[in-house]
């Protein structure tokens, strides 16, 4: 099944989300995918991880890490499904990366790899945008590459761990405008999902509604004011975001 | 004055602190200190500080930085006043950190430093512990160092910026079993308050109840389990702390 947060007519509901995307409230009514405004599915702390594709760490010309390199993001950054996403003014480069997300379900600590899948509510996705300019070096990223308002895009929904059999064999794909541009898979992730719930919970809890977004493999490219970005993890879903001015974002956010 | 948020008979309550610690229910009733567990007074985000002390920074053999190095540490960190931290097992330094807390007010975007005061709820005292074994260099700390469970007390209160005449002239002390053994002052931030406020909002909203823990001097020490350890910022506030070994925190804590 697949969970969602969505917004309709000034509330906030959590529904299931039916074939083709139609959302199911819980007075029974049925929406379609454009009718309703997409939220992040969940609202904890996303831990993020750097360099998690080993192809990645290359085309940046690092090394590719030893410990999982992970940082924090916070919610300010996330928006949902179908929202847009701004580029700020004077930034050489603004790069799309698509991760599958791990959500947790329930408090973990010193947890197991064997049993680390038991402690998520399902998976999801994000497009961890990054503003290439302030990467400084190979370390945890300097929050104006990371941390601006809306620039975390992540959705459209919550799968359950049943079905998505081998996170582990799940192709991420990245279109700007229609064209392909990104290409891989989860098999190549330098440290799987449930290494990475074994090693963050071996020093601190993981709470329900925490995400670990997994890394991105290579295939970076720039976007700009009016792109159409989707990412999409197979079998998870296919997040859809749209480009705009820091001019254009906050001045309709500021009416809102 | 003093605002903190207190539980009391299995209630939350924000409460108003009168002379020697006594909080002020709604209904009017006056408790002591000890009577009331002390939570952490803002519960939102925590952008923190490295290396904004230069004394510190020279004591890491570290050069300053020519941008604030902030970081974010995530809620289940926090601590209140008066409460316990552990001490990982199997580590070899943990260090206290002495640091004034400017808390956010309301949505700050784009301030300008002679403005950033007026975004203020006001200023709190936190000690933002370092398991120093696992920090790899001069840039943002790996989540071993600084984003354990509980490892960063708050508190115990938030003091109205009116009752701050000059937070850029305030002591800073650190006692270990009454013993002081870090002392220092705010003039010497590299980056101040308003400087903070001013570059953190050029990139992202700060929201109300976030925080920004503004970095510690140089004088750190290790702490083991039995230690009391007090950071007292000058006019905003003392905050006790108990280290507990490991398996003492998560045995009490499993039955909370």
């Amino acid at each position: 099944m697949k969970h969602a947060r969505i917004r309709f007519e000034g509330a906030v509901h959590q529904v299931l989300v039916e074939t083709h995307h139609a959302v199911r409230l819980q007075d029974g009514r049925l929406l379609a995918e454009d009718q309703v405004e997409w939220l992040p599915p969940a609202t904890g702390s996303m831990f993020a991880l750097g360099l998690n594709y080993a192809d990645h760490a290359a085309e940046l010309a690092f090394k590719p890490p030893t410990e999982p390199l992970a940082f924090i993001k916070s919610p300010g950054t996330y928006t949902g499904h179908n929202q847009t996403t701004w580029r700020p003014d004077n930034v050489a480069y603004m790069h799309y990366e698509c991760e599958l997300v791990a959500v947790i379900g329930k408090p973990a600590r010193n947890v197991k790899r064997e049993d680390a899948l038991d402690y998520l509510a399902g998976y999801t996705v994000c497009n961890d945008y990054a503003i290439r300019d302030y990467l400084e070096n190979y370390y945890r990223p300097n929050l104006r590459v990371k941390n601006r308002d809306a620039t975390t895009p992540v959705g459209p929904w919550i799968v359950d761990v049943s079905d998505v059999p081998d996170p582990s064999n799940l192709k991420l794909r990245t279109w700007i405008n229609g064209e392909l541009r990104q290409e891989g898979s989860t098999r190549d992730m330098i440290f799987d999902i449930p290494y990475l719930i074994e090693y963050l919970s071996s020093f601190m809890t993981l709470q329900p509604g925490d995400m670990i977004a997994t890394g991105t493999p290579e295939g970076l490219a720039d976007v700009v004011p009016g792109d159409e970005v989707i990412v999409e993890v197979e079998g998870v879903g296919r997040l859809v975001n749209r480009i705009v001015s820091e001019t254009e974002f906050f001045s309709v956010r500021k009416e809102a």
